[in-house]
């Protein structure tokens, strides 16, 4: 029963994969939301289209708000906050998902909530539940009555059916019936609970500040609360935070971690840590790889603003030709446009960017992006620097071609718009009509993030089904539905 | 977990007994929700605070659509209209519960949904389940989760749970289980279900504009689509109505009607036809049967408006006195006020109501109005009426004394509250420091709506356990609450 | 440079005339606009489309709030009303303008407040200016620039080029450049303002509460704030009221007074006092007078609610004939339904009235109206008595046939939309299909407000134009947009 | 009669001077208003708090908007735009201005337009009059009626009074009355027109699209448009673009040029052409003559995101020491954060910035920033840096030490709140606890904006009275508030 929504009109934003949510809990501090508000703030960048708090407090119950737009425009002001008490919250960011599934209604802003016979629940994720379909099917067979269309839903459904007597243990049932890539977290009304599934393919970082326990996606958003970085949580690790400290469960089998590597090209923020360096670092490197790999002569080194900038320095660095803002991001471009005249939503990547023509004007140029998806973007951006009288253009590419659809959690477009689906890096490039175009190498790209040896191509260290075709996990709802996997699929 | 609401700021408006509910539903009409819309409209006066409306079309599946406020203002434009499209809709107006139970969450507003697996189903009731608490509590125990806390949603889980082939099927498994007092509407993708429960206390009429059927809490709404009134539903009976007709089953175990004998005196609409009869003409017997049993000598016979209207031109009709408006009522009070000042709401019943000072001075007057429930507003009318200079005050009520509250869906407050649950007619009348004040005897209350032999003390022939306290079903959940009843209930 | 507005959807409506203006205000109380705001709310039935309010304090100076829509939901809450603070403020209500001036801009609602060279000051009226457009011409030839396509407005720019010392003398100047019906409050820093134009079409009223002095359009807007009716403001009077008392002054040449006859009809709320007996009792008279003129047999007496209530009882009591309410209000119909669906703009008066079916089947019925004015309505309301079986409709209207358009602040359609401008009474009876039409006289009405000689035709008492033709103030702006005056115009 | 607004909460930008204005202006496209609401997005960075337009349609006269917020959320939807039509618009965006003057009504937000008696004219300025208390004074006196407290409002009253012909004529009269700095955008049914103050204080350039011109603040406004960058126009000059080219006067007394020298620090966008090189150049340049003038040894160049990235590049450059992005700017923080808790204002920098711990750990770092106002951001960020283990903190500033307030268009503190007012370049390091902190010298500054021989101390080439004191026009309503200028002030 879905909710009509207004068309979020985003129309130069579709050419980019996205991130569909980050997670963030506390326990342990008196006004708990607030801190969930801040940690959301700077969880921003992994889902922009709608967010949801809930809050327990002895004396007010359970309490919840979800609202579209952003986190600073929904959840900053006395007015909400105060209507989430108590010392214990969590919240989640979400990006709106995109083609068949239509736009999120408001009942599928996470978190969930359940009330069940020893208390109530709630719990939110990120990733994605391959087989939650089938589980859908299952439940509703049952009699179990579903709100939402959310992934998150069905956990919340299996734990209800669970037969164990205490929520945590009610989790561990229903986690074993699920498959896919998720981090959660989730509380009770005296417990923060965090889970990352046995491959541990999304983030999700535990921290402390004073006497509180905090768990979020990333790890910027301990620095805005001012929290300490403990530790990530295990892949296959479910931790349970209360006021007497952390107690660490493992109710999964054991398996190879699988970590995203895209999280490194590009959803987590510069600002923060993964594998024990900044993700800025990690990106600075890939340039500096990316320029040893495939040099060209030029006059200036110009990111793609606002993602393609550290990669950008690394290849200046590593190169020695000088890095310049050839082209300026208009800040004030946001989520919003909606419902623009046509005039103006026909104006694209012009409302977002513009080139520095004065600086551009008949000089060699290094363009480096972090991603081509459907390549729309990339093209416009060419035909503007050209138009700025531009001798040369030169893309290179901060990850190697994007060629297969994410199921555990990135909205990415349907394979057959993804310009590496169907071309070579020579289709490519003269699609795009540059004068060169080069990727990194997948090799060159585990090297960047740390991996000396390269990829390890029988036992891959990272997920990178997105760039490989080889899923780590199979993604049984999409192959019902009639996705074909690449034979040597991993298994 | 209530999400928290502004509060309903209706400071003059908790001295009534309010009807929760009013139901609406078509099948057979292109733009089935049109006339829901209408016929809710009409319907507005037994639901103020929120208002849902539920519609099915092939091609778009179910759409809902909720609001807070009058239809008018929400239900009647085109862009909440064309997100509803379909032949077959239902829904609901709704009232602010008050007391213990806080204002309603937009999760609590009728019609509900649920998905089964041989397709979904709305609904929507006027009345109250006497056992709603213990059912929830045993469909948590077994896993099903609650969204709201409305009484609505046990049956919805009761019917996903039952193991019926078809709808309507799980309908019936799902009511005998039920008790209390309800009209309901339902809805599948195919068909229109009305149910009145087995001692129809509430409610619910059948209806035919062309080929389409109607069912409505009361007839003024099948007047405002043009439908023609075909009958009652019967107390414990099911109808289904479909493209092919109308079909009635009797799903319950058969029992002497006790319909609510409120509904003649307050709730329903004046040109609203129950037992045959408009509204209006029993309302006006009642004020010659009060004038009758309870005469005095004055100048005017005044309403207070708008529910006293009827009864006092029956009494001016039966005693001779010349019938005026000594108090005006400002059309421009609403459902409203919403945060007013401090002293704004200090206002209480003069934002309402103005005393016609120039034509009540030094006259006698008899005040006529339906009912006493707190008496608080019964006392300021008649100082603003001593205060215009009036001589002398006569109160006559065209209801007995109100000291029993109502379990069966209408809003009433604690029994301490009740005026007439702690004092005397004596009493009331040296409170209410009047002249006069005299309320109509039971018995000639039912002679007023047309039972010639007044009431039947061994079987009556209404719910009456507003003055009674005979309670026609035993109120499960408020006797584990601690209510206690009369000793002399009937059983 | 008018802003776009939403369209005000109220169908139903264009068929009655409507004051244009209230107007109130008070001085002496700390919280001044909380009085202002009641008072607009008593007085809402004067103007329904917007609301302002001015207030003055020492330490926060000159503050205003405009808004569109209802008092009550704009007026009331803390939030709006201490943005007003200070013992000193004036408020405005206004009725949607219609036809060639399109919608109301939110610059176009009153009051106007001018900063001149001694202070501020702020002023609101009701009523017209016949020479506003000429007198807009002149200022701007001479280099003022006006903000509003309001008459008041030429007010405040006479005011400014007044050499005068003080606002009371600049307001003086002004006004005796000024033509037409008009009815003012003003403020200054610490005075409060009332005029009536030379002849007193518009009503003002002086009421007094504790040290406070208050002005008003009608006595009932006294009531609300408990303040006490002093004394109706004199035709060509202007009052003063600070702290120390109220002064008088008479700025024109006096005139004999021309009250505006239909606010006795239909403008006034039936509880105010106008010539020192209630409206109320007044309309009654008009029933009675008319049952008198035109008597029928018939079964009951309807009134066409609210307006025609008073009329249809006085008719009652006269005839004998039963009172009954044959037709039901729902009362929450307002000035919304906007941008309703096509299928729900149809439904028309539908939408605000039903008729009691069960009552008027088989009956003889008079239905007494207050006027005809387009007389679509009239026709409608004939439709659904006839089709809810009512065996014969017998019309009777408590004015005179309306030919005339009002230049003096109130709301009427172009004479050619005037049913009695172009149809006699037989005519009209006619093209209604009713069974009998008839209008009280002229000099009937003229009884009925208590002039007990009837109308003296070489010096009528009052302005009733609308029904006879005369202008007592030569509709100047009119006429030179080619209105023709009837030849016996009064001069 | 200012109307109270919602606060602006932007607790941690009021640490940077502000443009209060950007202008725009086209005619001679079918949809001219389009036009405007897009080169406004472009100039969003000159003013965040609101913006307007008007357009003028042959068939629907003037038609204005103007809101708070950003142009993206109010000026780029088909119903707004729809109500803006014609060949020929202005608009504008403006700052919040801070201080005593408290924040902005609506009535203040421009473009300001007037009816005279040949029609009428619409007006936006970017700038300051620096006699317009007086001359509002004088207006008043003489009958002018203001509805702003805006600069802007003079100008019209002025034109108004003007016994010329036509509204060129009359804006040149205008004109002669007001001293300042300010570029102007006006229109008439048939005419834009474009004047800059006889100094050339503030920006204006001229553009083409087609056979349509343009206005426009800054080049990069013309680029999102498409349209090419015609030349500036000059200081003194009025042009008049119609259907048939562009006029051009000179009303006013020739003067040396004093173009705004902090347009190069930091108002005007880097994609931005200021004397015929990219803004972005100059800004490098600056970088490169801090680091010649003030080296210093250290492992990393970091720029306080956005406004020091260009300098710190520069820096680099001509350093040869990395670049890195040391802190990292939340993308989501807007102007909103409206009524946050007080929690979360108290986070004040934090919710934009975030320092890259793992980067700047144990590192020497040198931080460039635009220019130090109140040095409150800059204190934060230095405790942000050495609570990340930053080894060595120095500052480089692009521009002098700011030690007077702007009187010209700019937002700035009073003098006393200026560090560099009340401090050495030694007080504030200590002040600032950092290692080391320098400015460029003044001379630097102009020899990196293209001034070889650096300044002409007896006739400075550019406004710089907000580093040396001199003003260029005396500031007289500050003169008159009793403001005291440096005894050396240029005369």
């Amino acid at each position: 029963m879905p909710s009509p929504q207004l068309p979020l009109a985003t129309p130069f934003d579709d050419d980019a994969l996205h991130e569909e949510c980050g997670v963030f809990g506390v326990i342990g501090v008196p006004d708990a939301s607030t801190f969930v508000a801040l940690g959301l703030h700077a969880l921003q960048h992994r889902g922009q289209e709608a967010g949801g708090i809930v809050s327990y407090h002895p004396d007010h119950g359970f309490n919840n708000a979800r609202r579209f737009g952003y986190v600073r425009d929904n959840f900053t002001s006395a007015k909400v906050i105060d209507t989430l008490p108590g010392p214990v919250a969590i919240g989640h960011v979400r990006y709106a998902t995109s083609g068949s599934r239509g736009p999120t209604a408001i009942r599928d802003v996470q978190p969930f909530f359940g009330e069940f016979a020893m208390g109530g629940a709630a719990l939110a994720h990120n990733g994605n539940i391959t087989n939650a379909n089938a589980l859908r099917r299952e439940l509703i067979e049952r009699g179990s009555i579903f709100q939402s269309s959310s992934d998150s839903e069905c956990i919340i459904h299996l734990m209800a059916r669970s037969l164990q007597r205490d929520i945590p243990s009610r989790m561990e049932d229903a986690l074993r019936r699920v498959e896919g890539a998720f981090s959660i977290v989730a509380m009770t009304r005296t417990k923060l609970i965090g889970v990352r599934d046995p491959l541990g393919v999304r983030p999700l970082v535990l921290g402390r500040v004073g006497d509180a326990w905090v768990l979020s996606s990333e790890t910027c958003a301990l620095d805005i609360i001012g929290a300490e970085f403990v530790r990530e949580v295990e892949p296959g690790e479910l931790v349970i935070a209360t006021a007497k400290g952390v107690e660490s469960r493992f109710p999964f089998r054991r398996a190879k971690p699988r970590f995203c590597i895209f999280e490194h090209v590009y959803f987590s923020r510069p600002d923060s840590i993964l594998g024990g360096r900044s993700v800025y670092e990690t990106r600075e490197a890939i340039g500096r790889e990316l320029a040893r790999e495939s040099p060209v002569d030029a006059d200036l080194v110009c990111p793609v603003p606002d993602s393609g900038t550290p990669a950008a320095i690394g290849f200046s660095l590593e190169s020695g030709i000088p890095y310049a803002m050839g082209i300026i991001r208009n800040q004030y471009v946001g989520r919003t446009f909606i419902e623009p005249t046509e005039q103006i939503r026909n104006m694209g990547v012009r409302l977002k960017l513009n080139v520095n023509r004065a600086l551009i004007k008949d000089k060699r140029v290094i363009l480096v992006d972090d991603s081509v998806v459907r390549g729309t973007t990339s093209r416009k951006i060419k035909e503007m620097i050209l138009d700025a009288g531009a001798k040369e253009v030169h893309f290179r590419i901060a990850s190697p071609p994007t060629a297969w659809p994410c199921f555990y959690g990135v909205d990415t477009p349907q394979r057959e718009k993804l310009l590496a689906a169907t071309m070579s890096e020579e289709e490519m490039r003269d699609h795009l009509s540059v004068d060169s175009l080069k990727f990194i190498s997948l090799d060159g790209l585990y090297r960047a993030v740390g991996e000396t040896q390269g990829r390890n191509a029988t036992c891959p260290q990272y997920c990178d089904a997105c760039f490989s075709g080889e899923y780590p996990v199979a993604p049984k709802d999409m192959l019902d539905q009639g996705f074909e996997m690449k034979t040597t699929a991993a298994e």
